[in-house]
């Protein structure tokens, strides 16, 4: 299923863990005789995460080694000697209730809200969950008020259940976007009936403007200047759990076909699809994870940008991480070597081209800076953005979106917000 | 200067950062006209940890690159593609006003209290310091309450500093000790002499008792049978900052002195040196500095023992860190592949045999468990551990220490310290 034009994923071969047709009678018989566990939204997420091999070479949510060497060395060491990155812990908690009824198994089955089996957990390990000490690790500060932590973290239980995960049922959303989640072997596969010789992810968590556009058919053309012939986007969109005040993903994926439609970017060499992804806003921590994921996708070019995956402090004034740390963290990174991190050149609009350009600083005077504050603002006061800074389908979708909020809001209209400039 | 027979030191080489007897009046030249960056205590003892290349391959304080390598991958990867473990942030913090007096300086000179030169800095990188993040990194968590960090860094400046370093004047304390302060180069001469074919390292920052004698003896005659021909022992307490409540340098080294004339240890084999390393207390991210370190003075294999480099956690009732997880992540270290980790074998009071032994669980009751605590308030309240814990010459400086510490104390003799068991 490997193509040999594209990148290899991590470990050599990539991770599938779906129980075959033929056997999935007998692993339902099996589960039914196992001690459960019941998941989380998030943990289901991650679930289809592992089951699709996005964190290859992982064969389940991580035991003790892997979990201590995420938190500490960022990178996993395989029993070839070899390093692949991993940065952030992909970890399934329990609580003492729930650890005390697996007692000796050495086996348990995960369940969904209804109680339906989604996977078998085999050759379990049980190991304490320090949380204080994974938040610290992974976000650099133990402040309140980080998404993921508060979401995830706090109200989880205080052990760990690592093991070896075998899906019974692959999983989906039936929110009329499954169609874009495609697997990292599936879209490694459409990589190849395009005849890609070079794959480039772009990983976004918001809407696509038209710096945005710029900056990817710069690199296809950068790319084409490198002696590529073919080189594909990837527009990746997190679909994972997000925090309240980002786009929700199907707004976001309405916004992302309306620019494809308006012909920003070319279909022809632009997969769109869905990163299964939780985020965790965890910075130059996480954007190791965001770029090995890709790899094993099929993406050997990856772009980063200022403060990837990061956020404001939750608590003071600033933000939380360096801007400039992903990118040098990313460049850096044990694992990575074979990942070719492209920076992303600035882009801002152009008063003096009514559209977006790279940002000039001989003509600084020219350019005004939209932030991602400022555009949810515009948009949430139902104003337009200067004409060239969004393509006028994508922009409709995100004041609807904005609408959409305010009518559930008791169908009292807010006041208009005053964007921070 | 590095026998074939001695492990090598990371990066292939030795790094030594003294400047030359014969460019030394140049220098201070040079320094005189350089803004200055006056050191703290903590500082100097990172500018002596450097100059000798405990930290080899690092030629300095860290710039930005090596600062966020150590938080995040525990490692340093050097030119040639290879892989150095560091794990902890060896950087010198400024403050504002320090930054703007070097404004456009490429170099700095490095001042005592006394403003007296101790080093050049060239070269300068100066970068954001932040505190939270470093510390979350570090230790896993941000409570207050930290040794090394109210010490250290909560005082300090907002920015760091990277370069270069030249040391004008080697660090020495005159406080008795220098002779016991060998370098990585004098320790291996010192090996080299003794024809040592393995050498074994023991941190320690507590007084010695008969465990750990038995413990360093046990280990020695492993690598006899293990067909090594002449293991030295390297029992290398640490020098530099300790907590208020840990035993002082000074009486330590006389309580070790003791052991070693009590025929504890037998002194052909064993070279007792001072580490001058300040402490983290910062646990699974500390031992690997330590073992580090000593990989640079020759040792080829490393003891380590239950929770090192831990400590209670400064607002929880708990250990910091997981007991076993110091072993765990030093196992599994990137860079210490060639380190032959020993892990501690538990050694408690024997009743039955009136001697420290190492425990059978078969004849638990047999067995008594002295804890550093209890140990602690047995001295301070002048009593007498149980014979055969500890050689009376050893037992008599700690109450020795104690009364001391008693009488400093307004020259009233504190009530009686009740052990916890």
């Amino acid at each position: 299923r490997i193509s040999a034009s594209l990148i290899e994923p991590d470990g050599g071969k990539l991770v599938e863990l779906f129980v075959k047709e033929s056997d999935k009678e007998a692993k339902i018989n099996q589960a039914s005789n196992l001690p459960t566990v019941r998941l989380s939204k998030i943990d289901i997420q991650w679930v289809h995460v592992l089951s699709e091999g996005w964190a290859s070479p992982l064969k389940g949510f991580m035991r003790e080694s892997e979990f201590l060497q995420a938190l500490h060395f960022n990178s996993l060491r395989l029993d070839n000697g070899s390093i692949v990155n991993m940065s952030v812990p992909i970890v399934l908690a329990i609580d003492d209730a729930q650890k005390s009824r697996i007692g000796s198994s050495t086996a348990v089955a995960l369940v969904d809200e209804n109680d339906d089996f989604v996977a078998i957990l085999s050759s379990i390990e049980i190991y304490n969950h320090n949380k204080e000490e994974r938040i610290g690790r992974t976000w650099g500060t133990t402040a309140p008020g980080l998404p993921y932590v508060e979401e995830a973290i706090t109200p989880s239980g205080n052990w760990l259940i690592g093991g070896d995960l075998e899906v019974i049922r692959p999983v989906e959303y039936d929110d009329g976007l499954d169609r874009f989640r495609l697997s990292p072997a599936e879209l490694r596969d459409e990589f190849d009936r395009r005849n890609a010789d070079a794959v480039f992810a772009f990983q976004l968590r918001n809407p696509v403007h038209n710096g945005h556009a710029l900056l990817m058919t710069d690199t296809r053309q950068r790319l084409l200047d490198m002696g590529f012939k073919n080189p594909v986007l990837l527009l990746h969109p997190l679909g994972g759990f997000t925090k309240s005040d980002d786009v929700p993903l199907s707004w976001r994926m309405k916004q992302h076909e309306k620019v494809l439609e308006d012909g920003v970017l070319d279909p022809e060499t632009t997969v769109v699809s869905i990163f299964p992804s939780p985020m965790h806003y965890a910075g130059p921590t996480e954007v190791q994870w965001h770029a090995k994921a890709r790899i094993n996708a099929g993406a050997n070019f990856y772009i980063v940008g200022r403060d990837p995956a990061g956020m404001s402090h939750p608590v003071e004034k600033r933000d939380l991480y360096d801007a400039d740390h992903g990118k040098k963290v990313l460049s850096m990174a044990p694992g990575l070597e074979r990942l070719n991190i492209l920076p992303f050149k600035v882009a801002a609009y152009d008063k003096s081209k009514s559209k977006m350009a790279f940002f000039d600083s001989d003509r600084a005077q020219d350019f005004l800076f939209i932030s991602g504050t400022k555009m949810r603002t515009l948009a949430k006061n139902g104003e337009s953005p200067p004409e060239g800074f969004m393509c006028p389908g994508g922009w409709k979708v995100l004041v609807e979106y904005y609408e959409s909020v305010a009518q559930a809001e008791n169908g009292r209209r807010p006041n208009p917000v005053i964007a921070s400039s």
